[in-house]
């Protein structure tokens, strides 16, 4: 269940449309949190009637409860998170109480808090980058479009921003499309990657006591859930983070270099692309000023995530069996990071879709470089670049 | 006014008393960001009418549409903002409809977005710095009373994590003491020193041709909004907010280095502080737990504010006279800064309030260190550190 | 060629032994660099003779000089370096000096100088990266033997650093061994994904007029140097940085949380693990600490490398064909990082190298906790990591 | 005594010109830090002589011995410092060694390692930002002069990357001067704010036990060193060291916005300022290709400040009375970060130096833009940058 399909949307405010642009963020919201923490309590039970821990019917009402977030009391669990450190505890018992007696002794068998917010951090990632993926699709598109239409276009290419050698401007969109197939494939790579989390208050899964059922408990609940079941428990052994971090960044870093292109070359001096005139849907006065506000969104955005990517690194070092204040200085980085990549990717996709081509101004400021130079193998790259992103986009579809 | 006094308060959800404790979080949120807008905007038509560039009546009827934020739409102007940029062009739209048709053209007179959004910036950091200083006020408090109680009680000092020579309990609590003094004191220079930002478009106030009221208005807008009135408009040089961020950077630091020190104190193997029977106020299941979670969320708030500031630093590079996208990265990040460091504070005071030291404890851990060694002069710096808050708080109120 | 087989190794200082632990440091120093960008140089002369653009004997002749660091002036190579921007100008003037004149001209025939700095650069990783694996592999061994050993030494595990339930010893270590194995192998992966960079001024292989001489050149380049042949030519499109900082600085934080449950371990009030009274190679006054100061370095290095990290993120945002500073940045930044990862690997090696166990301090500890549960599964989850381990060696080798 | 007066250079490489420019290297090099530390125990020896504890005799000696950093082997003292982990004690092995008999007991009297490497950090702080100083006080000569020469030549302004409205190449200067005289203040103020550091193993000044001999001792030896005497030893509190980052990361950040602005003016197409033809000093095929060299390597030193700030201020979270391992990981990033701003300080005041405006240029670009509006009051802010100017640089002669 996604939480985006959810009535209840976090309330916008001045900066929410600029800031937390595109689908990512109802998908780190509060209450999407709390959806993915009862998908995670849900799976629990389901796994441990796998395991024959639980019976199945108490399993089953169990999950029936879990389906319906909007029957827990986000602002009361909140206050409970704060008393007690994490959002679980709190969510556990209202779980149990809105179960029949017993029933409620199988809630949240054999687990810790951590276990929950672990796994609900992981779905939420999955969901999140599915929804970034949207958006970088959307982008490789219009970068291959742009590439088909100007894969012929001359155009100087520019060393420490001075005119160097010509080149064309579908290598240029060539290079863009490249990147967004090689951060698309990076992050999907990552979201088949994430490991569900299950081991209970010291990582043994000593909630298990049966022979065997720990494991099984273990491998079921992953397999629910569609996530990976790890070797070990990954309590405070943070690399899920550190990969998820490294790939978002590295995204956001993509992103933000075609969004940087866009702004040089809308520069007036410049002038080889223009504002589109009509925008995308009809003519407003204010319509005709998105281009630029897209590309400097999506600059906005990117610039974002190293810095909070860097928290994400330094709070991988952790105490023991569970760490006092690392962990938790990891969620709201997480959502923050998320939104970040999403909101570069959701901005330059529309920055990528409103922009126009002028050609003659290209081959003037060319021609200005008076270089006997050809662009060389740019049509023949050009032909790689867009030749990946076919077979990617089949491979994924 | 400060936004705290309204009544729309930001929804809270699971994580929000946790990740955003105390009263910061009101003063950055949407609504605060509209009303120190709106103040700005306020600012300027009273101080064109000091210069008499805008007639006195008309000044006070924008100043009276700007004082209720109520009137104002933000999920609208935000989405106006994403469309223009920035939020101000809506806002400015939506004050111009407010007032009669003779007065709507002195709205915003001769300023730039960027004039309002960076002023706004600087109310915003003025009131959530006030916010901030109050807690740090009671954690200072708080650790004036540890250090005056605790003067002479013997503990063993601690070098790498190893047992080293004899302390006092009132000497490392002095430490607290000087460096909550110092981050209060810093903070509240920084506070002294924000500047107001008006210079229009460019950063000539060519939008007052009369000679000498461009600067005139500068100088009143600054004067009645209590703020710097600078040299020069800082449109893209952004030391003021170098220099915010390197303040509140460092009151994280010293806030996660008292934080940390009650997590190794309160270590079941060191022992020397322990956890309240009986809470604060009252006993209740889930109090007895209140004062690890405190620290640990304090710590979990200071850890997030290196990698902020990070961002705000590599911010500073902004091009010519307004920043494409650079700038627009400081918004969010200012904000959860200011955040972060709020939570910091408001969860250590909770954590200095709510703890028993174990003086037996604290001696049998010395007596084990068999040590020959004194506290030496730590009786006489405890005695300064003392007399530093004393002068501080004498000072300040 | 690997730079740490020369003799000119970088200067010692205070702090060299400290920082700068381990073989890393001989490959990112401005020798390894110097011998990596002629490595590039003769490749690229190998790879044209390939393609039919330069004469075999002419690549061999400069093949032969590029052998030869030791005849390059790298002080003077620098002085060029600041004058120009980059060290390449001037040793390609240098190399080109070097051979006769009729082959002069063959020298770095059709490449620009980022051509060769980014092929240099990724040579540097991976030669940097086989030095960091060494004590990587280190490290697992050490890991897998404790693993072993105390696969049921029971002890307390602490959660937000109180005492929680029990655990065992060896599935401390085997999470500590499990994240080794993590890191090994997704740097070993990274190591086989770094690609060559060769396109010309404007990544458009213009260099080579002949068609086809380009692609075929490039392909025989990358080759040569056992390097990826990239898709496109990435000069501005840094992904391979990208994805390089994300896996040094997971690694880091996997070095530092093992080195960090160390130093806690260590502590006199826990006493579960204690210095070593011999060393590991007999007893001098100094050796018996060695144990501490060496987790103390390892979590000291570690916790450089996030910073570091963001600076490589935030640098990927590189104008149109070449970089105006976020380029220049990349070169000291990597090289640091590299040594931060390294030096860390070196000296976590080192400590678990030389601790002992107090099995009777763990079991005591165990007993004041008086808990009635039990290890759980951890034995079956030893084992998991135990045969992980033994997988990947078995690979690997 | 300046460590840049000593013979010995640390050596030259391939990017030690690029990277290191400038002075600040030679202030926070090995020997650098060597010299500062013996200034430190020199000092340290004379206050124990000014208060009583050791005889003046003994002081001079110990003091003569410290005046000649020759006579120790750095390469052999960092090698102890990694064994024992930090190059204090094998320092005061040799200071002890090459003194008397009689007066070796004398040596290190009373402190801590933490003492003599804290302090020597604050020697190498204070001299390395009197080299930045020159560097700054350099750029802000010439952009003092720029601003002179171009108080009315118009251009036109650019915000968001687009031409808006006209403003003067002065004002432009005006602002960076502004802005080179705000961080020359900035920096002057944290560099007479930095503290010694005298407390002891574990700052209670213990190791004096005649009354009031610690506190006169602490106050002599700050004395004599020219360092602020702290109300507190702030071995754990790291405020000085928060407060230098914040200070030298701003100033990092004006230096990469006026560098940025120099990269973004010079390009072709914009044109309004270019590469002066003879250099400064003649005319070598070379020289007349510094002048972008010189602002790109400015932006890149700029560019590595931010992370290395925030892996300082990540780094206060620090253990009780010493830690284990934030503490070493300042040495090295604050050395890396003196050197990044003094590197972008020379570089920048060689690109300020070196180039030429092409006032036609700007007049055709403005013409182009055909807006009515003038440039308000820059006249007048110019003449308020240049004020603020004199006034610095009268009070600071």
């Amino acid at each position: 269940m996604s939480a985006a399909s959810e009535a209840d949307k976090p309330s916008d405010g001045l900066f929410t449309q600029t800031h937390e642009r595109g689908p990512v963020r109802d998908e780190v919201s509060s209450r999407a949190w709390l959806v993915a923490m009862l998908d995670a309590e849900a799976a629990l039970a389901g796994a441990c009637a796998d395991a024959g821990v639980v019976p199945a019917a108490a399993a089953e009402t169990i999950a029936l409860v879990c389906a319906d977030a909007g029957r827990f009391d986000e602002k009361q669990l909140g206050v409970l998170a704060a008393e007690t450190g994490n959002p679980v505890v709190g969510l556990v018992a209202a779980i149990r109480a809105a179960v029949p007696d017993d029933v409620a002794a199988y809630v949240h068998c054999g687990a810790t808090s951590q276990d929950i917010v672990d796994t609900a951090a992981m779905l939420i990632a999955r969901r999140a980058i599915a929804a970034v993926s949207a958006d970088l699709d959307g982008c490789a598109e219009s970068a291959a479009a742009l590439t088909e239409q100007h894969r012929d276009t001359p155009m100087v290419a520019r060393t420490l921003l001075q005119q160097a050698v010509p080149t064309t401007f579908g290598l240029k969109t060539a290079l863009w499309l490249h990147g967004l197939t090689k951060a698309g494939l990076n992050l999907r790579r990552i979201q088949q990657e994430l490991p569900a989390q299950l081991g209970g208050a010291a990582g043994t899964l000593a909630g298990y006591p049966a022979p065997g059922s720990g494991l099984h408990t273990a491998h079921a609940y992953a397999a629910r859930l569609g996530l990976v079941n790890p070797q070990l428990p990954w309590h405070t052994l943070r690399y899920p983070i550190g990969d998820l971090a490294g790939a978002l960044a590295t995204t956001a870093g993509i992103l933000g270099k075609i969004a940087l292109d866009l702004v040089l070359l809308g520069q007036n001096e410049v002038g080889e692309i223009t504002l589109s005139d009509d925008g995308r849907g009809g003519s407003s006065t204010i319509a005709h000023k998105r281009n630029p506000v897209a590309a400097i969104a999506a600059r906005s955005a990117a610039k974002r995530a190293p810095g909070l990517t860097a928290t994400l690194f330094a709070s991988m070092e952790q105490e023991h069996e569970r760490a006092a204040g690392a962990w938790h200085a990891e969620w709201p980085t997480l959502s923050e990071l998320l939104i970040c990549v999403g909101s570069a990717a959701a901005w330059l996709r529309d920055a990528l879709d409103s922009f126009d081509v002028d050609e003659d101004r290209m081959a003037a400021n060319l021609t200005a470089l008076d270089s006997a130079a050809t662009a060389g193998s740019a049509v023949a790259l050009v032909d790689r670049a867009l030749a990946e992103y076919r077979t990617t986009t089949d491979k994924s579809e």
